[in-house]
């Protein structure tokens, strides 16, 4: 049994007409002598209106009862989706996270898979049915319903790709796969063929956005085969992402803009060891995100020590930044809102030093001050005000050959 | 513990606000020193909706996809009523059909419940929680979800409270309680301040609509103290569903009309014995409800045979009986639609001749025609002309003193 996992986000079926393009799909797919088994987000807009109704009831509604409301939404899709299937002749069958055998633990709202126990989806499949799984739920051991959170319907594919031993594991979404640049701001943006699991980490990571890194991280551990593509274009074959290819040459491959970040700077810490140390544990206790950190010697015995978070992070990692500077006796914090982070990606490109000085050129010849830097094995990222970022992401996107033609 | 059953129709929970109204009533007889269990329907329309999105995408789903895709409604509503409660600061936990430990067949859409393991609602209620419960909903062994068919909220909280051998169990509803008939048609009918399981499970049967048969006999069964009263006015006491007061004497306690059955006559049947059984028996076996049946010698060695049925049953039933009129050379037969059923309902009111021949000249003194009559213990039915049948219940009614004053 050649089995094919495809996930069909909340636009793919966000009405009667895209679910029964999407049903002929997966009884093509069928056709071609593959097992489908296929995971449904929530139809288009349905997540909001469930959260917009809970909150008029209750502004701060516990997570248990939240992801039993939110799982509605995906329970609603897979039954309409097999009854579409069902509609052009085919047998199918739609099944919940519990039924799917999915064990998550009970970080409600937030939950991670435990286990995938697929004797269900199995039988349901060697009975030539077309298996229909609700993406982003699963159940407690006690039998309650859990949402997986952010990213949570791609989760759910390769996790069932993973656990099903799948030949592969198609996401379908509304784009045409992953671009070397976000389309919506740079025109020519190109489309790229493959990409390596960590370079689309990366450029997730980074905000790229058609993928949660999350559960690509899920794919390459268990080196699943991924695919990128279009839910509305089937001609188009999307993007492959495949394993480091280690003979290409070093390549920029993608270029992002997070304009969701802020800037935090201490000024004037003591300089003592360990004293960065101590800031940077309570917060990682916080589970915030730090993203780049930069400790400038001021003057005299006195650090001056900045930092980018998520914007959404803020409020409620500041108590714990303030209470930091009383406790060492800093400066009064400086927060600033307006810098964004623009990186490149690609394999290698830390060990070429022509791209990060052409990278530094580029943004220098624009006339725009770069604020702080940081580089991983795979990307290189620069802090940049704000109002010049997207400036700057179109013409870095063209200097290293990535636009279209 | 003191377990007290109450359960909300979709109107009493139809937007937020009445959601809200309910959480407080919940509250209040928690206060009242009773650990509720809470049944809710779906809000609303909600079901409505969600058949109109099936049936544009599959004219006729099957049963499974179609319960898995109804049961959101209710999962809905047991969420926000959760949230609703615990917004006034009460603890609460919302459990699906599967959750509650409702085990029922595998009859999708009219799905029997087999058992309830009741060991998860128990545990919660002694963790202090009220427990909301999805109504009209189970799931099979295989852990499929199922619905219960028409009725399916009431028979949900008659059988928990059985099960959880409950104080009693509230069915709260869009009017105060049991008339004496339709409130809607006759405007003076009187509000039952009790009325006997017996009476109810007759009324009910003859369309008066308030609860359905199936969950009113369950609880007869098991001896279940039920109320009925308005999810609207909660200073109302609505009406006490009792054992019959055998020392009562016999009194005509409600009217009732349905207008929706049609009258069939098989006319020149030949006289043979069993020949009428043939008939009866093929359309019980198609699962009718055959409800008064008439025969008539009419000429030498042939009968007429007349009956009534539901009309949602007429089309298919038509072909059963077209093929018994070829079979046995009877005339083509003769559909009468508009025909209604009055019905006067009590205990003992068959035994006592001033009822039923008071009826009857009622009905002759309006100058309507009695085309068929059928007696039970407790009631007494006649098929007249659907066109003079409102006049008749409310003449009827106001014969039998059952109007207000």
């Amino acid at each position: 049994m050649k089995i094919i996992v495809q996930k069909y986000g909340g636009t793919s079926v966000a009405n009667v007409e895209r679910i029964r393009n999407v049903a002929a799909r997966v009884i093509e797919t069928k056709n071609k002598g593959f097992s489908p088994v296929v995971v449904v987000s929530a139809m288009g807009d349905t997540t909001d209106v469930l959260i917009s109704l809970a909150k008029q009831i209750n502004p701060k509604p516990s997570t248990r009862e939240m992801d039993m409301l939110m799982a509605t939404g995906e329970q609603t899709s897979i039954a309409l989706l097999a009854m579409a299937i069902e509609a052009l002749g085919e047998r199918a069958v739609s099944l919940t996270g519990a039924q799917s055998g999915i064990k998550t633990d009970d970080f409600f709202s937030k939950a991670k898979i435990d286990s995938i126990d697929t004797i269900r989806i199995k039988k349901e499949l060697s009975d030539d049915k077309i298996v229909i799984v609700a993406g982003f739920q699963g159940a407690t051991d006690d039998g309650d319903i859990t949402t997986l959170g952010r990213g949570g319907s791609d989760t759910t594919a390769v996790a069932l790709a993973v656990a099903l031993d799948a030949e592969k594991c198609e996401i379908y979404t509304d784009v045409l796969g992953i671009y070397t640049t976000d389309p919506r701001i740079v025109k020519d943006a190109s489309l790229l063929e493959s990409i390596s699991y960590d370079e689309l980490l990366e450029m997730a990571k980074l905000g790229a956005g058609v993928m949660h890194p999350r559960s690509v991280e899920l794919a390459r551990k268990n080196k699943m085969p991924l695919i990128v593509r279009s839910a509305f274009d089937y001609g188009q074959d999307g993007t492959e992402i495949i394993e480091v290819n280690e003979m290409e040459k070093a390549q920029v491959r993608g270029v992002t803009l997070d304009e969701d970040i802020v800037r935090i700077s201490v000024p004037n810490v003591p300089d003592r060891p360990g004293i960065a140390y101590k800031l940077f544990s309570s917060l990682i206790n916080l589970n915030v995100h730090i993203d780049m950190i930069l400790q400038n010697l001021n003057h005299d015995g006195f650090n001056d020590i900045s930092f980018t978070v998520p914007v959404d992070d803020l409020e409620r990692i500041l108590p714990t930044i303030n209470a930091f500077v009383d406790e060492v006796g800093a400066s009064p914090i400086v927060v600033k809102k307006d810098v964004a982070k623009l990186s490149i990606v690609g394999t290698g490109i830390t060990s070429d030093v022509k791209i990060a000085s052409g990278l530094f050129g580029k943004i220098y010849e624009l006339g725009i001050n770069i604020e702080m830097i940081s580089t991983s094995e795979i990307k290189i990222s620069c802090i940049i005000d704000q109002s010049q970022a997207k400036q700057a992401l179109e013409e870095v996107h063209k200097y290293f050959g990535l636009n279209t033609q």
